[in-house]
């Protein structure tokens, strides 16, 4: 699909899925579009655990109470970050950077090949679902997920969210220029 | 230009640039690229300012002075945050991913017309250069620049930093799992 194609058409999908498996082929290039993707000082500092297991995918589906896409993924991807990141560059760290720019990858990826999913974040740190998810993936001390995205074929047309428009977020040489 | 090639040929570009101007159709295609990327509750905080005047390009790439992309760019957009975030969910903030994943998109979408980039984070961070640049573009009280990146076209062939591969850095169902 071409970039500017896949970039329209990604959005956040909450609805169900056909209840088809996501071949690990795709995943692997849904996870490798993430790998591909910038990191602060090329530190690489995100890892990726992917979730297709049936009895482990339900185990985490089953704790959202209402994002059905959630509840009915055929796979989830948990990018993982670490809890203390270190310094890369003059005190700073970018996992969180790092993480995102991986996670647009990937979505990106996600809806060229057909698929859709949603960008889990807040809902992890709340009732330590990151920490129990983490437990159920096999993390080591150390790490934790930051973001999780479920995969599947959406089985319903969702809604795309509106943007606003270029002139109201975009200007040349001055913020809030006329154009 | 097909999604996965642009995830693959996206570099972060550090040397010169063809003296030839960037056309504002391409900016204005870039930066709705950046618009369109996922934010946090849809939320949008995002904002940019392109900067294609030469003697405003000049000023801001002569604070540079090791990274050839940045003095030499010929348009710079900024991508404009809030000082301090307001939280959006459960007392979170996600102004940080809102950035990053918009600047991935823009730095796909670079990619794919041609030009290159490369994405400037710590650097503004110090000697309060965000602040002076945001300065520069006329930024509001309460807003600031989080992530700079100079566009161009390459004058040469840049290294593309290796990336580790898969099986060091994403497994299935178990962190640090066999295949």
């Amino acid at each position: 699909m071409d970039l500017f194609e896949a970039i329209s058409k990604r959005h956040s999908y909450r609805g169900p899925y056909r209840d088809q498996p996501v071949p690990r082929n795709d995943l692997r290039r849904i996870v490798q579009a993430g790998l591909q993707a910038p990191s602060g000082r090329n530190m690489q500092t995100t890892t990726f655990v992917i979730a297709d297991e049936p009895a482990l995918v339900r185990s985490i589906g089953a704790m959202h109470a209402s994002n059905v896409a959630v509840q009915q993924a055929k796979a989830f991807i948990a990018c993982v970050v670490d809890v203390r990141p270190e310094a890369v560059y003059e005190g700073h760290h970018f996992q969180v950077e790092d993480c995102a720019a991986a996670v647009e990858n990937m979505l990106l990826a996600v809806t060229a090949l057909g698929y859709a999913g949603v960008w889990i974040d807040g809902w992890l740190r709340g009732e330590d679902r990151a920490g129990r998810i983490g437990k159920l993936l096999g993390l080591p001390e150390g790490k934790m997920i930051r973001v999780l995205l479920p995969v599947g074929i959406p089985a319903e047309t969702w809604p795309q969210k509106e943007k606003r428009p270029f002139a109201e977020r975009a200007w040349f040489n001055r913020f809030g220029a006329a154009d």
